[in-house]
């Protein structure tokens, strides 16, 4: 019965960051492997004849979700829930609206945006039309938005499913289909202060959903370029050299090197001054300070504006008493091209649960930074709209908050019901369905068993398999006298209650 | 500056109500049409060269959403909001669980589901490995994800989007990406309970969005198909003859009954007998009883138990009181091929503001029914579980909301924010950053203009525009003196609150 639940229930068996990393593939493989690393669950379905429809027959299929995809089930979206819950409760603290996009976009719009990982935009089949593909992320969606409406200035949160035909890992939370909660500020504003508020959001989520100690890279593409610059790399290379650089956080100095120099046409030399800085320890204002010195790179306009401006960055930090979760980290890079300032990447450091003497990285569950460019692409004077904002990738939360949950074996709930109309009594079906009725338009949650004489044991049963609290049993006698057993299922106290008073005294229970 | 909000501008223009249908279109165009309807507002833009990206240059491309599909701005997902809390309320007060699928399925399992409408599934693109396609409705995946996991037994509803490669009208509230809520029940039960319920909750629903009159339209499959029958129609057919007395609500019976005889092939007597059954008034227990003495009908098996069941579904709606809003009709068809037994579909009868005289029937609504042999086509042993459910259409119910919201002038706050952090003084930005930082981090909504020295004019108009209720000013003397002032921007009352207490005064003040 291995494929009942075959996407689902991998995640469970190993913790994800206790799997091994594919050790053939040390680089992020950019194009979608042909082979599944996962196993996907299958089953071999006999079609029924023909009794629908007339382009079928009796043909094998596969019964299973499309390749790097889920579904939920009720448990899953309950916590799913909860994360989600607390999400929007900080985006809205902060103050922000909601907009929506369309799940695809013209193709054009989404060309020449994210660099190399277009290859892992999933394309709609040309059926006559325009060519359409699935967003990649909300950002671009976004951009697009402001452009075609000419707003200059807003605040809002967008949270939705992108699409990525990358490789999946599904044990790990990498998934082709996976949400982002997204945040951004658009306008023109004094320096930093929009920056330190998104660092601030990534903050407050990741402490509210206590999954334990995280740290906060920061980087600056402007100190980056200043970087490329001195180290002698053309212009034209930063964006491919800034793609290298980022798989740092995944490969070891060689690899990246070998890359740079191998695939990037660098010399050993450069790809060499280049690793001086980006292998650099992390740290804050002491590195800053330190590279504000640099006799190279202070010369660099680019560099010092950056590095300007991450002073700026630290000191609203502290303001807001978050500085010491804060990393400022020359390695980071970020993949995507539209960044121009400031950037940024959180890291779980350790399974809130798990026995580990070491912190280990848990890979990223928040990304984002500047791009004062990307609105500007799309409007037709290339009017630009400053923007910055932040990701929040939501799959590995779930997937630590699922497994914290089966550990705990804490039972979830998954449905709000307050009552169950019951009846000890053979046909009673027209009564209960009455005062279901009267309850369902009193606002109660109530269920009933869709059986017309179910007994008694099992009706009780469904209370406490589901976990609805209170049980309202109605029979004859209770009929003649015009109340109602209402029944506390965890003590199996009963009391009767006058049939016009029921939904007040259900409501007055379950508030206390 | 027509281009602006292209596809949500039309929408308010003229009320989809008083809109002409497209005269040379009497029966549902099946195949999407290649001309835009409605007038899609287009800019050229001029890309700026490529700063990101390798693979673009100058080039013209048109800055829009894709055909049939929009944004949402913040007012609008303000309001969507609404009509979602009242439906979900209403499925939660009906015990259903949550689940979720992927929006692409593989395409073998929505294929021979839909009949005549499958030629409007948008297919993603081959870029090897699965043919995807995106879901075409919410009951396909669901079926296929309870025989996936073996599931026999679950109420759920799921609200996500859907995609049809149709003729969009989107005054009217058809989109090619359009939002569904359904609610469904699977399991064996006693007949009709769970589709009373069903009932029950279009009801619930319909009246709570205060939309107006409306009318349940109600049939089962098995008495058209018993008419079908006696009126002597192969069974091969019925599938597609059920489409085509599914256009009886747009179109003529002479269209309907050209339909038959010109594409179908029956013969003229064939269709006149079908038209007999098809054009009786609607009705209810009467209708009922009169066709069970109807001697051709009444000699047909399916006819007679579907017939049954009617009888049994109205005594349950009369039970719970809503009898007079259904109506039983035996021109209900319903387009999709999946329906085993009784369907419906629920109509406004009138826009509640309009000033017309007469009953207007502005379409459908919420439609559903119910479906045994879905599930068993998933299931490699074929074994069924039987559902029914409930789809709310709800592009309708925003386009009526959002004209309502129009016409009203009402003014819709798009954040929940409760403060303003202000100062009056020059360089106090660090000082609100502090204090900002104070009530975010006691759960209090706080935004601050991110300028370094915003003039307080300014801020208070910030109030104003964005229905901030009260802001908390702090300059030199308030810093002193550990107070902070509360404004009521409103009345322009303010008050000294100790620092210390401002969050729990906040809270009290916007309690009450």
């Amino acid at each position: 019965m291995n494929w009942l639940r075959p996407l689902a229930a991998g995640a469970y068996r190993v913790p994800f960051w206790a799997q091994h990393r594919a050790p053939s593939c040390p680089l992020r493989a950019f194009a979608a492997h042909p082979e599944n690393q996962v196993a996907e669950g299958v089953v071999k379905v006999q079609q029924p004849k023909a009794q629908l429809g007339t382009d079928e027959g009796k043909k094998n299929f596969i019964l299973k979700t499309p390749k790097g995809t889920r579904d939920y089930s009720p448990k899953q979206t309950a916590i799913r829930e909860k994360v989600f819950n607390t999400i929007i409760s900080c985006f809205k603290r902060h103050g922000a609206e909601v907009i929506d996009t369309p799940v695809f976009e013209l193709k054009e719009t989404l060309m020449g945006k994210y660099g190399e990982d277009s290859k892992l935009i999933y394309d709609l089949k040309d059926q006559g039309g325009e060519l359409l593909s699935l967003r990649y992320d909300l950002t671009v969606p976004f951009a697009r938005y402001l452009a075609m409406n000419k707003i200059t200035n807003i605040k809002r949160y967008h949270i939705a499913k992108v699409y990525r035909r990358d490789n999946p890992a599904m044990t790990r939370g990498r998934y082709r289909e996976f949400y982002q909660c997204d945040f951004d500020i658009a306008g023109h504003f004094d320096p930093m202060i929009p920056d330190a508020e998104c660092l601030k959001i990534v903050h407050e989520i990741l402490s509210m959903l206590q999954l334990g100690d995280f740290l906060i890279k920061v980087n600056d593409r402007r100190i980056l370029n200043g970087v490329f610059a001195v180290c002698g790399i053309p212009d034209s290379l930063f964006h491919s050299t800034c793609s290298t650089v980022d798989k740092l956080n995944k490969a070891t100095w060689e690899d990246v090197k070998n890359e740079m120099v191998g695939e990037k046409g660098l010399s050993p030399e450069t790809a060499d001054r280049i690793g001086e800085y980006v292998r650099m320890p992390a740290g804050g204002l002491g590195l800053i300070e330190q590279l504000l010195q640099d006799p190279k790179l202070s010369q660099n306009k680019l560099a010092r504006e950056g590095l300007g401006d991450m002073k700026l960055l630290f000191e609203y930090l502290t303001l807001f008493g978050i500085a010491d979760k804060i990393s400022f980290n020359l390695s980071l890079a970020r993949g995507l091209d539209y960044y121009t300032g400031v950037i940024y990447e959180a890291v779980l450091l350790q399974p809130q649960n798990a026995h580990r003497e070491e912190p280990v990285n848990m890979g990223s569950v928040a990304g984002g930074g500047r791009y004062d460019e990307l609105v500007g692409m799309f409007d037709p004077k290339g009017r630009k709209v400053p923007c910055v904002g932040v990701s929040i990738g939501i799959e590995r939360i779930f997937s630590i908050m699922e497994q914290e949950v089966e550990a705990s074996k804490e039972k979830i709930r998954t449905t709000e019901t307050q009552v169950l109309v019951a009846t000890p009594q053979k046909n009673f079906l027209d009564v209960r369905l009455k005062l279901i009725s009267e309850l369902w338009d009193s606002g109660i949650k109530a269920e009933m068993l869709y059986k017309k004489n179910p007994k008694l044991l099992n009706q009780l049963q469904y209370c406490e398999d589901t976990g609805i609290p209170l049980a309202a049993i109605i029979g004859e006698q209770e009929l003649k006298d015009g109340v109602v057993k209402l029944r506390v299922v965890a003590s199996r106290e009963e009391v009767d209650i006058p049939r016009e008073k029921l939904a007040e005294e259900i409501r007055r229970r379950l508030e206390s």
